[in-house]
């Protein structure tokens, strides 16, 4: 007889394994990677910095930042075979498939094997998201072909350069680059974790990552960023969303960008989004937006005790740089490669196969029926 | 300071939530698909009924069936977009990254939305995983664009049929139709469970079974079973097998196709497979190669006590259907996206996040040193 199935726990708080990449601290209020704490790095290193840390275990010096910046600015440019691939892809999908799509096709064509080696995968995957996502987005917008390869020095400018045909001022360009710090890790979260779980079959790194993209997609993992402006954008004053808000709360719909599965007082990523949301509003004397995020932010903590997560402050970032909504989560997946990367090959260097096991609810052992007699 | 890691568990006999879809029995010596033993269904049922099974959680009846069969024979066709795509991925890549871009693709062609519901992208795959990769496969090798829509009644006919040119014997097609039977559904195993995290956070159906082709590919999940013929197509008599096996344990290589982590004495699907085996070796007159196959199989017990699993004498189905051993695995795909979308729709019903915890080992937390004084 099948039993009533049980609220499911989702392996909340089941050490699933080992990881010296990250770690949210002992009382789950902060956030080291490779024992640098997230304050420091967000402040004082670049994107490429973190990259290279997650990666390699250390902060590169001045020389060692130097070729990889230049390795990853020369892997820019987009196979021919994926160009066409990309400008078959509609024009009305999701960039997250699209995404999904051009790493596992790229795998096609660049295959990990003897010579290619998973670190030389991760770096091609790092610098060319932001090739597959803005070429396919202006192939369908403006209907032209742009060159990927740009001078840019960073991820960050390259992406808001070919985002918006050219480059992003500093302050612009380091609050990308800050904000892709902020998302480049963050332990065994459900789209590293399926990354992890690929990667114990012994599977290539593409077939790892393109499983991470596609977990990330979901609405209650990073697809929440481009969902946290949604609340937001409806509401043109404070009061308006303070109002908002409390019906949303009354009616038992989710708000999101609040909360978080680890997290349980506040999540540290969240004050420094905010910050860097603030500094760019100040150079933009944008001077409406805030002050609705910071009520609903109050309304949410008075009413549910709930905090805002790195999610919410970055919905902001993203709008003040011109940034549409569903390349929110695409900007999550350049971001997160650098740590998806670096687990990947934490996994195979102590391997065992991923593969739990399940409680049977289903029904007892039953005689076959033949067709004629159904 | 960083701990040695241990041995890593990969979440071995850890429930990771609950199932009604198929149970490994109580002594993990039985297995049945919603009640239904396996050796009932290889033997009685056609894999058409065993998906329905899977999906719907019984057994059609004659019209169910026949409508079930209508609505996949009629979905056999491939979008131009598509063909164009998998027209521009190379003719040395595995069919494994194949079919991965090829499902990540459709995805953006027609996406899982508010009109085309999961169970209907579910139908479409189980239809179109074949044309995929054989319109690839015959646009490459005879450099042929094919017709992929068939009047064959069954996948394993129209699998056989897009193959080899033409219609599979009865015998054959049974044969196919049977192993895709064996292969359909298998509890939490590592691509199953890829799918329900990427499900868990509520992600389209497309991105759930992209990771899970991508897990599946990984040589110790299903991509075993190409590599078990590897073991065997070197020998020519049972004597050079048992030498050349022998020799192969003394240098502790791994000898493809042998145990399980969830079976401890028997994988009840291993005989069933034989059978099919020993059916066509019959019917082709083929007298030389089973027998090194039992010799290996009656080795790894004497030396071992390790049974022969699925892949083992699948392997030598495929071999006499002749199936070019790079599509072993993608045949697995085919057969298991029933058991895959079975699943994703079970974690949807009863869903909460699958996102479990890290023991840290990595640094403790350290100053951050500026660039320029590393």
């Amino acid at each position: 007889m099948p039993v009533t199935a049980a609220k499911p726990s989702g392996l909340a708080g089941v050490v699933a394994g080992e990881t010296a990449i990250s770690t949210v601290g002992k009382e789950g209020i902060g956030l080291t990677y490779r024992g640098y704490a997230i304050e420091d790095l967000a402040e004082h290193a670049t994107f490429e910095e973190t990259a290279y840390l997650l990666l390699r275990g250390e902060l590169p010096n001045a020389s060692q930042l130097d070729r990889f910046r230049n390795t990853l600015t020369a892997m820019r440019g987009l196979p021919v075979a994926l160009r066409t691939i990309l400008e078959n892809i509609p024009a009305d999908a999701h960039p997250m498939d699209v995404l999904r799509t051009g790493v596992s096709a790229l795998g096609t064509i660049e295959p990990e094997n003897s010579v290619r080696s998973g670190s030389a995968v991760a770096y091609r995957l790092l610098a060319l998201n932001t090739s597959m996502l803005l070429y396919w987005h202006h192939v369908h917008t403006s209907g032209h072909a742009i060159v990927t390869r740009t001078a840019d020095l960073s991820i960050a400018g390259h992406f808001l350069h070919l985002l918006h045909g050219h480059p992003p001022t500093p302050l612009e360009e380091r609050a990308l680059d800050a904000s892709l710090v902020l998302y480049a890790e963050h332990e065994f979260n459900a789209s590293t974790f399926t990354c992890r779980t690929v990667a114990s079959t012994l599977a290539d790194f593409y077939s790892c990552v393109t499983a991470g993209i596609g977990a990330l997609r979901g609405p209650l993992h990073g697809g929440a960023n481009e969902a946290s402006l949604d609340n937001v954008k409806h509401f043109s004053t404070p009061a308006e969303a303070e109002a908002g808000i409390l019906q949303m709360l009354a009616n038992k719909q989710l708000v999101m960008g609040f909360g978080h599965r680890v997290y349980k007082h506040a999540d540290p990523r969240s004050a420094l989004a905010k910050r860097l949301a603030y500094q760019l509003a100040e150079d933009r004397g944008d001077t409406a937006l805030l002050p609705i995020f910071a009520r609903i932010e109050e309304v949410m903590m008075r009413e549910k005790k709930m905090f805002a997560n790195l999610d919410f402050y970055s919905a902001a970032v993203y709008h003040f740089l011109g940034v549409p909504p569903a390349m929110f989560t695409p900007i999550f997946v350049i971001a997160r490669t650098s740590g998806w990367a670096a687990h990947i090959l934490e996994q195979r260097a102590n391997n065992r196969l991923i593969r739990p096991t399940a409680d049977y609810i289903g029904r007892a052992p039953r005689g076959f029926v033949p067709l004629e007699h159904r």
